[in-house]
């Protein structure tokens, strides 16, 4: 709001326009400063957690004042929730982005678990810091900390919802089948690429090679825990 | 060390029983704050985190002087890789808790696997706080704050041996399907009740009821990972 909101201009101001495009470019400016302390908290609340994180480094990492921070965000705690918040909305495109890949295609039970496992699998990759906040905030103890269940698990249970059209069963059987199979996909997506090599005896390939291979194991374990018989 | 350590006593000294007991008291006593200041660190670890949690606040919460922390620990990360240890030592009593309980049966592959997924469950439950410490380092970017890979996986390959005597595969096969298990076990054993309930449509009921279905699903997924038929 600008100063003299509260007084409406006399029928004969000049035209503001040149006014109004400087408090848009204003607007723009301080949207750009919002996403960029965003980003920064994030990583480093995801490296150093909310209690080892201080407003004073994101301020320094992210080059804003550190009074421009608190006039965007009352406090840590706050800039904590809003992290979390855009790591939720970020993992809440998942559901739309499968519904599109799936509904493009027609394919068998199978093939269409196969396409939702790998679009899963490759969608955490491409967001491991947000899952990684969001994990890290299942874990901890303290309330201040956690998300609300519904935020965790509304990805999982997307693809639960999903997985109905696949494989109809109980809803308990579905969410048990969801929330497993993110949970290893998150799990995969997450694990380090040496880790990966050793689990499957693959050191020293190519990493392309060592994903697709994992990408399969992970698809088949989602085949199986879905009730799939398992490939022989 | 007593503090005349360095001059031999004379010949005639009289027996230094009173002596000697008073310093196993005194080495008891020490290990007695040992075990204390690493049992609070832990506890801080697991909720603060590394970077939230300072020695001054270690030493509060275990009423043990800063002084006589810093005389055990050198510093902050050595007490972390304390904690980390014993919670790696605690982990790694799964293996031979586990084989006690199998040699003890003749059972068929089936319920060989199951009392293997429910003696896992079961020891996860137990050593919540071991699992996120370790789960936490697992998760973190930083590398002061990270496990090797061997003491992270050192549960999940105990399990992958033990699985290949119920269903022998391929050492890949073996050391994913190890994982998996073992990574539903922990997430599953570190799930709120609320959460549980809600998951299983059980709202209300008694806590060792919804833990015996809980169960059972973790046995099913366990069965079908491990590419058992699923149960009709």
């Amino acid at each position: 709001m600008t100063t003299n909101s509260s007084t409406s201009p006399p029928p004969s101001a000049p035209p503001r326009s040149s006014k109004r495009s400087q408090s848009a470019s204003a607007i723009a400016q301080s949207s750009e400063v919002r996403a960029r302390v965003l980003a920064t908290a994030r990583e480093l609340f995801v490296t150093q957690g909310l209690n080892g994180t201080s407003v004073d480094a994101i301020a320094k990492a992210s080059n804003v004042k550190i009074g421009t921070i608190l006039g965007l965000f009352s406090n840590k705690r706050e800039l904590y929730q809003a992290c979390l918040l855009v790591a939720s909305e970020e993992l809440a495109t998942f559901r739309s982005g499968l519904e599109s890949v799936l509904t493009a295609k027609e394919c068998s039970p199978t093939e269409m678990l196969a396409e939702t496992v790998r679009f899963s699998f490759r969608f955490a990759r491409e967001h491991q810091l947000a899952i990684r906040l969001v994990q890290r905030s299942a874990i901890a103890v303290s309330d201040e900390e956690r998300l609300t269940n519904e935020q965790v698990y509304a990805a999982a249970d997307g693809l639960s919802e999903l997985l109905g059209r696949i494989q109809p069963q109980s809803p308990q059987a579905l969410r048990f089948a969801g929330r497993s199979i993110s949970t290893l996909v998150a799990r995969y997506a997450l694990a380090s690429e040496r880790e990966i090599e050793a689990l499957l005896g693959l050191e020293g390939r190519d990493s392309a090679e060592t994903n697709a291979a994992l990408e399969r194991y992970v698809v088949e374990a989602a085949a199986r825990l879905l009730g799939f018989r398992p490939a022989a």
